[in-house]
């Protein structure tokens, strides 16, 4: 049936569209059902439906802004709506659920369903709940890396295409800027594409956009690499491996990440752009997010899955127990890899794990002996020409380094007692990063002034949280009352 | 924030609100952030926020329907808009989905959540898996029930007051009706609440829904008993244990549903009507949801929850390897029970189990003796005193029986050989009524005109499929087309 276009403008952070009550009966279609919108030039989407009699003619089609930019729409456009079908990747998932093994064309599918949007944001919750539980073997985890690289866009890139990633979990521990800034200071090319925050208070993208755009094409992504051998991207903005991101979306309600939708999620963004050389950091340690143990799990399953992809991958297993640096929290985060980056009292923890995987990443694609990569890289950073590196990358994605003041909206939690710290703890440290709004308020997050072993003495502040508004400050002052004994362990 | 309501009419499935993008902004407000809704007597609601900037001015929400006639608002009211919290709630469901034990205390926050909106459809679904994948032990299940009894309304009534159940999986098989008409008539109180379907074509409350209103008030359902012994409602709209309502149309979307919830949504709906005499119908066998064992082991579990809340409950295993009746779909079934309440050539094998559960229930109340209910219940079908109670509970109900018509818009299956039916698939007849449309397309559905055992010459019709649009049919068609050889076997 053919529907004129109401341009209400609005947005539900996944493709809603509303169609008048009597239509919606007339079509036999119900609320929560799904359509497929098809433009004049035959593209689709496929969108839920809600109803509304308020605001809606009976010909008329109300779509939110996300399928309008997709499809090219505007006001009074015709459209061609048509049920949709169930799709058979539902079944698919509800075998995982059940405990089974997934043939590739299964995996296939499901990924390409999630990609065409043709299954809904529950049927995805679905399927992360069935993976995490019900975890996934070599071979699925292979084709689901395979269908995700499938499902999106690619960067072909000349030279010795080199990528970092860590897992994540620790508070701070922003080494990716610094890293970068050395590697392509060196002569490697890193095309750096991060996603969002999952579980911690920011990731590399959130924090880079403080100062600079992370949202580019591939053409310009291309052209900032030409420029400076590197790049600082969001992922999601590229359409590469897009399914990761909606996946990610979704399992940050419940703060979920399973094995193999980690493996997917890092190897299919580093397959993407075509990288060769590839670094993993896995911390591990009291209040990280594995265990030692298990990072060794994880470490023989990234080096399987490297020899699978002709990959040369290594991986190192980091000391992660307490926060790296001091700032958790986009801006906050910024700052601290300034001060590296310039060698003006920066956290000396970062600079050390930086130059460390530096070192690695040098070794690694061959720019150093084995053994001379953390030589190498500090010399690059203590000449000043890594901070040279960073800035000019910095202009190529239409930022500049400039002083960034925190939020005035804060609370500093001080020593009720003369003594030394015990432990600070990521996963509370983290959350209330989070409560007080991060990742998406750029300004909010925690500033830790002592770190373990720091003697402090009765009125000493240990660390402040910053807030955009006041109800999110009081919010995680709440939760930092409820969960002090936790979050910093005294001697 | 104070807002001014602003009535657009629309129905999201779900509570949903619209607000103005700068004003979100400055509340620093995301997209699908949840926000809690008061309107002036001080009554709450949450809420999951889109933002709109072509329909709303920066002051105005547009809120849908759903939370309208909750929050009893019209257009230019007051109310105050604040940011929900996150709820505690979704660390016991990771806490579920990694496998743990939950408390009392967590199953009780959780379901407390659900039934005020405070987890989205996302974390109910998480919810969901968690407990189909790592299952919920007696005690687990047992605080489930009654967090769901104390979520809901109860209905206090005088009598003996029983109910019967069936697990369903099985086509057709629309035996409540009938049932409840011998026991009303024997004397017994039978206050019976359905649900929607869940992975079958139809419930009883989408069947009778064809003839009569199933959606009253406990006032009004009183009276009902009050002068029929007996009704048939959808439990949804009665408030009793409404969080089962919610996690059954989430579960609808993956088509599974997990023992714990099987066995909480059926009993949590029992206890809150007063239920102490309560027969469970467990069909098993080919194509039927569950085997012989596991019907045995959801015995033990039905018996074993019956002793711990204080119930009578017996439990029949029945065959339930084929459809049961003719007709599959709303509408085709309420004339099966019809033709079986009327002695009208209605489908003897539908007559035959109806009698079967109507005996037991008359034995496990007192009305009978051990071993002949079956006759005291075959006494009062045909006598036509059945028919009669059945008449006056549908009037009670402000429906009436009347002459229903096939849809126009069907599909016949015709033999292409002289053979002889094998078996009927429960599970593919099932999802071709499904694919017909069915539970929402009242018409939609199969009718079956040859059952196993039965010949058929080349020609014949084996089954007829109706839907209510075009398309739908063909859907269901293409659906048919498929499966063939696996929804119908020959000898």
């Amino acid at each position: 049936m053919k529907f004129k276009i109401k341009n209400l403008r609005f947005l539900a952070g996944k493709p809603v569209c509303m169609i008048h009550e009597t239509t919606a009966k007339k079509l036999s279609l119900h609320i929560a059902n799904r359509v497929s919108i098809m433009n004049k030039k035959g593209r689709k989407i496929i969108s839920v439906v809600d109803t509304a009699t308020g605001i809606l003619k009976p010909d008329e089609i109300a779509i939110s802004d996300e399928i309008l930019e997709i499809l090219a729409l505007k006001n009074n456009d015709i459209v061609d709506v048509t049920i949709a079908d169930r799709p058979d990747s539902i079944e698919f998932i509800k075998k995982k659920l059940k405990g089974e093994t997934l043939s590739k064309q299964e995996i296939t599918q499901i990924i390409y369903d999630i990609a065409n949007n043709a299954l809904t944001e529950v049927e995805v919750a679905f399927f992360i709940s069935a993976v995490y539980v019900n975890e996934m073997n070599l071979s699925e985890t292979k084709y689901l890396i395979e269908a995700m690289v499938n499902s999106g866009n690619h960067i072909k890139l000349k030279g010795k295409i080199v990528d970092k990633h860590c897992c994540g979990g620790i508070a701070g521990n922003r080494t990716t800027p610094i890293v970068v800034s050395i590697c392509a200071e060196a002569g490697l090319i890193m095309p750096k594409t991060s996603s969002r925050a999952i579980t911690s208070a920011a990731g590399t993208a959130d924090v880079i956009e403080t100062i600079a755009k992370v949202d580019f094409s591939i053409k310009e992504i291309k052209n900032i690499i030409k420029k400076t051998n590197a790049c600082f991207v969001w992922g999601g903005a590229l359409g590469l491996a897009p399914v990761d991101d909606k996946i990610i979306k979704i399992e940050k309600v419940a703060n979920i990440d399973s094995t193999a939708q980690l493996l997917a999620s890092i190897l299919s963004k580093k397959i993407s752009v075509g990288s060769k050389y590839i670094l993993i950091d896995i911390p591990f340690g009291k209040s990280a997010k594995v265990t030692r143990i298990h990072a060794e799990l994880l470490k023989q399953k990234f080096l399987r899955l490297g020899k699978e992809f002709n990959l040369k991958i290594a991986v190192v297993l980091t000391d992660g127990s307490e926060p790296i640096g001091n700032g958790i929290g986009p801006v906050l985060e910024i700052k601290d890899v300034i001060k590296v980056l310039k060698q003006k009292q920066g956290p000396k923890d970062l600079e050390d794990k930086s130059l460390l995987l530096a070192g690695k990443i040098l070794e690694l694609a061959g720019k150093s002996r084995p053994g001379e990569g953390l030589k190498l890289a500090r010399s690059i950073l203590y000449s000043g020409k890594a901070f040279k590196k960073f800035v000019q990358i910095i202009h190529a994605q239409k930022g500049k380094i400039k002083e960034l003041k925190e939020s005035d909206i804060f609370y500093n939690v001080v020593s009720e007692k003369n003594s030394r710290i015990k432990h600070l703890d990521n996963i509370f440290v983290n959350k209330l990063a989070r409560h007080a709004g991060c990742p998406e308020d750029k300004l909010a997050g925690v500033y830790l002034h002592k770190k373990k072993n720091d003697s402090v003495k009765k009125g000493d502040v240990i660390l402040t949280i910053y807030a955009v508004t006041k109800e999110k400050l009081e919010y995680a002052k709440k939760y930092y009352k409820e969960n002090r004994k936790k979050m910093i362990e005294f001697y």
